[in-house]
């Protein structure tokens, strides 16, 4: 079964509760993710930094609903590597814990050939849970930042060549946000509290995906301008230089953990009411698919991000 | 790290809410438990078999709260062998989920070398959570049904000798009973409602190492009578012809899922209230420890169960 069929299925067997970023029960949402050694990481990552990104990824979820992060429960498959090293895993979830303000309150501990954690996230529903499924032809379209360096600090990682004091210092804040991504919590907090705010999504598995799963749950299409999509600072300058595909990077690239959402507010009342940045890239419309309008062309934008099984 | 240490480690960094067979969150408990493959199962194992066994040792631990299933979140690391066939993990952990009335409202996929299911239950506490820690000096100690089999069926998965008619259909019940055990959720709620009953836990690790548990969260000990302790039908007769040790696989023996609790009642009287056999085994003592009283001869009871990374 390729993924398409795979989800086809789980949504036919299982509860039409899945389907969001987390699952909405009452005034809790549930969501869960697992990251594999050597399909999500390698061991050249610090198990710090593993340990904090499986908790942000699933925080982004909760980010993603308009929750705010309660429980966290944590399933550990450790092979001896890093079992002896445990600790560190163990500290860097705790502290990551701590400043998001997330308990967890259970865990299970495994033997594995492979580095596996697996995190299930309860949030708490303060005003509204925001659905995928509420946007409005005629909506705008938003994302909550720049986008492009995740993919480009992955590509980066695996570079060894010589680099400028500039790119270098390029190539350490395009490594840090693929590695330690921050949730949007207070924004999507915010946004739940705005009632002209109909949907949203974290761009997790790439923006050209993500706005397809957003359109097929609310039953619309949506127009991109290509122009105005945020792209991370300095990425247009740097990335060909260092072999980046930077239109790929910003359209395609996983793990941005930024905020796609839909609004009939304009970008500066959005931003006044949030108290920061957040940036129109197109509209919803009635026509279904995405289009992708850059230099006055218009063509259609296929949802080439991350597929689970490629 | 061993695995004495990392639970330390746990305790002091994370939730005190951990430590019970589920985490009690106001009238709700969350338990996480991840199965492994080559560590918890191998890939000759039924992929429908492997998915309801993976469901089952999380709703064992509602079981032993006390708790009544609510929902469910799965997350799945596939292996290639395991996507072309994922739709018969996928339809069986439907049926199971359904038969226990349990609602799987999320998941996770993703790709892995080794299939790996981690599942988080979510229960309902309806009168009281049990809790391991509520055992008094002088309480009876019981256990929920038999013991023996999942260590036999476990040990006779692998064997291949000729065997009579009567011996397979005795190595059938065994390997049954380790594949497919039952959590007793019916039984669980049932003490709940006894207040007299003071704590619980399930037989995961083994009797001797989960006796251990009990007592150290209850702060007392333990005095179990060997002569008491049910043993699986006809394991004393079938088990040494066919090479299992039948002491070590009733004392020792993980993944029994039976329930271990304590009450100041009478047999007879829990029995009654619970509407079905309870076998007393022994009794709680204030002096710390577990002692093992086998013919006359009382000697300490070592836990020599599971060991999550041995």
């Amino acid at each position: 079964m390729n993924e398409a069929q795979l989800v086809a299925r789980v949504r036919e067997l299982f509860s039409p509760r899945i389907g969001d970023d987390a699952a909405v029960v009452d005034d809790q949402v549930f969501t869960t993710d697992m990251l594999v050694e050597d399909v999500d990481f390698t061991r050249a990552i610090p198990l710090a930094t593993i340990a904090r990104k499986s908790l942000a990824v699933n925080l982004s979820d909760l980010a993603a609903m308009g929750a705010a992060p309660a429980y966290a429960l944590v399933a550990l498959a450790l092979p001896e590597w890093a079992r002896e090293r445990a600790d560190e895993l163990l500290v860097s979830l705790a502290n990551a814990a701590k400043e998001h303000g997330i308990e967890i309150i259970g865990g299970d501990l495994s033997r594995g050939e492979k580095l596996t954690i697996a995190i299930t996230a309860v949030g708490r529903i303060v005003t509204r849970p925001l659905l995928r499924s509420g946007a409005k032809p005629g909506d705008r379209l938003y994302v909550s930042r720049p986008l492009g360096a995740s993919a480009a600090g992955l590509s980066l990682l695996s570079k060894n060549d010589a680099l400028s004091y500039a790119e270098r210092e390029f190539a350490e804040s395009c490594i840090r946000r693929h590695l330690d991504p921050e949730p949007e919590l207070a924004l999507g907090l915010a946004l739940a509290k705005i009632p002209q705010v109909t949907a949203c999504i974290d761009v997790s598995d790439g923006l050209s995906t993500d706005v397809h799963h957003l359109c097929e749950a609310s039953q619309c299409g949506a127009e991109i301008e290509r122009e105005r999509i945020p792209v991370f600072p300095d990425l247009a300058a740097y990335g060909p230089k260092l072999g980046i595909a930077v239109r790929e990077a910003v359209l395609d690239g996983g793990e941005e953990y930024a905020l796609l959402f839909t609004s009939s507010l304009r970008e500066s009342e959005l931003s006044r009411l949030t108290g920061r940045p957040v940036y129109r890239i197109g509209r919803m419309t009635r026509e279904r698919g995405v289009v992708l309008v850059d230099g006055g062309a218009a063509r259609p934008l296929e949802p080439r991000g991350f597929d689970h099984f490629a």
